[in-house]
């Protein structure tokens, strides 16, 4: 814990707060048992790092991992749960290759950057229908359900379910019948529950509430499997990935067990109503700060606000610099907004803590008063 | 270091003898290292693995991790460097998806288990001549090169300098003219000094030599980018990781400040002439204990022998497990064969010391004492 208003250097034992947008915190006990067995993993004389991924002691590490994970989310028995490499923007490819047929077309929602980003990719590999997007309004809303134009012989509707850089986020699933509904869950996956039976595909990068960078997770309903264009590369192809237990070839080891390590402890949280809770007070924190100064300016609509990211300029922008420095002697971290937008950003997963966020309001309100 | 032949558990300190494929062994000091900076990286509050990725931290690893192995394998300046995910088997895809065009032509040389790998693999892209092939004598000698039948025409040439299956490596650079030479590095790469500038492409899982699993590098001379296929995933276009500077998306960072400290360890162990030294002196141990043997065997024609991966059998296979299970005893781990081929399998890589080769060497003179 930080106190001191004095800089300072921070200690080998001192903590930051991390507000990074991802790769982003890990849990500190998560840190503290990956650090305590890094040179040998229960008695076994190895690190996880350096274990056969086809051993008993990894595949009890992997197994352990995906038990866990569903039992977090409830996953259906039909859904198989992948852990791939590339991250969510290997998946804006992975989706279409897998689900748009050559000649077919798919419907997106463009709520920001990363559905932009999602959308081009999609295009290379057939007709892709903007259902809905708002653009116009600089993406400050999520578009209503009532105002989508869905076409009639869509192979997939695909959303961004938390938009990591404009700050918004679904808090409802869309309705969409019949048709496979995809999503990218990769800044928002873990932070509260979520009805994955609802789901055709689900996507996220690990780098955010699930682990480290280099590690996706996948949960696809079996059924969409076995459906890889032709030019599709194996290591792209869900059923390849499913069919071998997600270790086609070597997975990323290390990354997987961090992930294990991390959904035992949000278990051990009281899960993700527990976790929820926690966030919903997190947010709610940081937003009222910024909804109550006249120095901090959110403009996404309240409804759909992200909970985990949480994008805020300053009236002043030359302020901005001076904001940056005083946060960082305080050891609030990564608050600078991300290069398309400018700004700050602070990020608030789950193992951002609640003295965390108190620690930013505190400083904020304390840099309102003295240079605002 | 075990010394001890009665069974024992392996307490918390003990570390084994590491034999594995891959995920391999990683020098000790290099896991201390990572243990001791693991929730606090040089004072910066926070661990390697919850930086963002285009923070100054981060970078300055990043760019180091690059300069240590160019120097490591002088690579010249006109090759870039990519750290990539997927393995060495998205590389089977990556390959011709970059370097293959439509209705072009590859030659490829089959060595064993990987090549067939990467050979079925660019079959998908384009047309594949097998331009040589050690598959009628079951993989037991490297086609030499008076023998290969390159096509005319061919877009690149690619071999697998190192089969870590069949256990055979090339300990020569192929004389292939004009056309790009490409070739999988995966298990042999800074196992001995490389003359970089007569390849087009080296590819390397990282999983052996270089670090932790889920990391991939690349070098890849840089007037070969620009031509990926119009079905070329973006995150697998070599051009796209080029001019981002590997991070185009979110890159694996710990695994890539994994990769970077072994780099620094490779270079305060003299580098690769000296490394070259230490792992000549490990295999001729191994394999002189095999070929002077009544127990162990390994077929593969003396030249063309692996000194990473040194497969052998037993001429006795009623006696694997009782060998396998003496083994672990020793804490002489990961010793058993690929489910492709049974047997046994030691792995050499860097950081397997001299005194587990010794102690290896040890147990198998005292197993063929008392059992062969």
């Amino acid at each position: 814990m930080i106190s001191s208003t004095e800089e300072h250097d921070m200690g080998s034992n001192e903590r930051a707060f991390n507000f990074s947008a991802g790769p982003g915190a890990l849990p500190e006990e998560v840190l503290r048992q990956a650090r305590d067995e890094l040179l040998n993993r229960g008695g076994c004389g190895v690190s996880v790092a350096e274990m056969s991924h086809r051993g008993e002691h990894f595949i009890a590490i992997a197994e352990q991992a995906e038990r866990d994970l569903r039992d977090l989310l409830a996953i259906p028995a039909d859904h198989a749960v992948l852990f791939l490499q590339g991250g969510g923007s290997q998946q804006f490819a992975q989706v279409p290759l897998n689900l748009l047929p050559e000649g077919g077309c798919a419907d997106y929602i463009d709520t920001g950057f990363w559905s932009v980003r999602a959308i081009e990719e999609a295009r290379r590999y057939g007709r892709i229908n903007i259902a809905a997007s708002s653009h116009d309004d600089g993406y400050r809303h999520i578009p209503r359900q009532a105002r989508w134009r869905l076409s009639a012989s869509s192979a997939y509707v695909h959303y961004t379910a938390n938009e990591t850089i404009d700050g918004l986020e679904f808090d409802w699933i869309p309705e969409v019948g019949d048709t496979p509904l995809v999503a990218d869950f990769s800044a928002n996956i873990l932070s509260r529950p979520l009805d994955v039976s609802r789901f055709a595909l689900i996507y996220a990068g690990a780098q955010k509430n699930i682990g480290p960078s280099g590690l996706a997770v996948v949960i696809v309903r079996k059924d969409l499997l076995g459906r890889a264009r032709r030019c599709c590369p194996t290591m792209l192809d869900y059923r390849i990935a499913a069919g071998h237990g997600s270790m086609y070839n070597t997975p990323p080891t290390f990354a997987w067990y961090l992930a294990g390590l991390i959904f035992r402890w949000l278990k051990a949280q009281g899960g993700l109503t527990a976790i929820a809770e926690i966030n919903r007070r997190k947010q709610k924190r940081l937003y009222d700060t910024i909804d109550a100064s006249g120095l901090y300016v959110n403009r996404v609509e309240a409804k759909d606000r992200s909970w985990m990211n949480v994008p805020f300029r300053l009236v002043d922008d030359r302020l901005d610099e001076a904001f940056l420095a005083g946060a960082e002697v305080r050891g609030l971290l990564y608050l600078k907004g991300h290069r398309a937008t400018g700004g700050m950003r602070a990020s608030l997963y789950n193992a951002v803590s609640e003295a965390a966020v108190d620690a930013l309001v505190a400083y904020m309100t304390e840099f309102e008063r003295e240079r605002g």
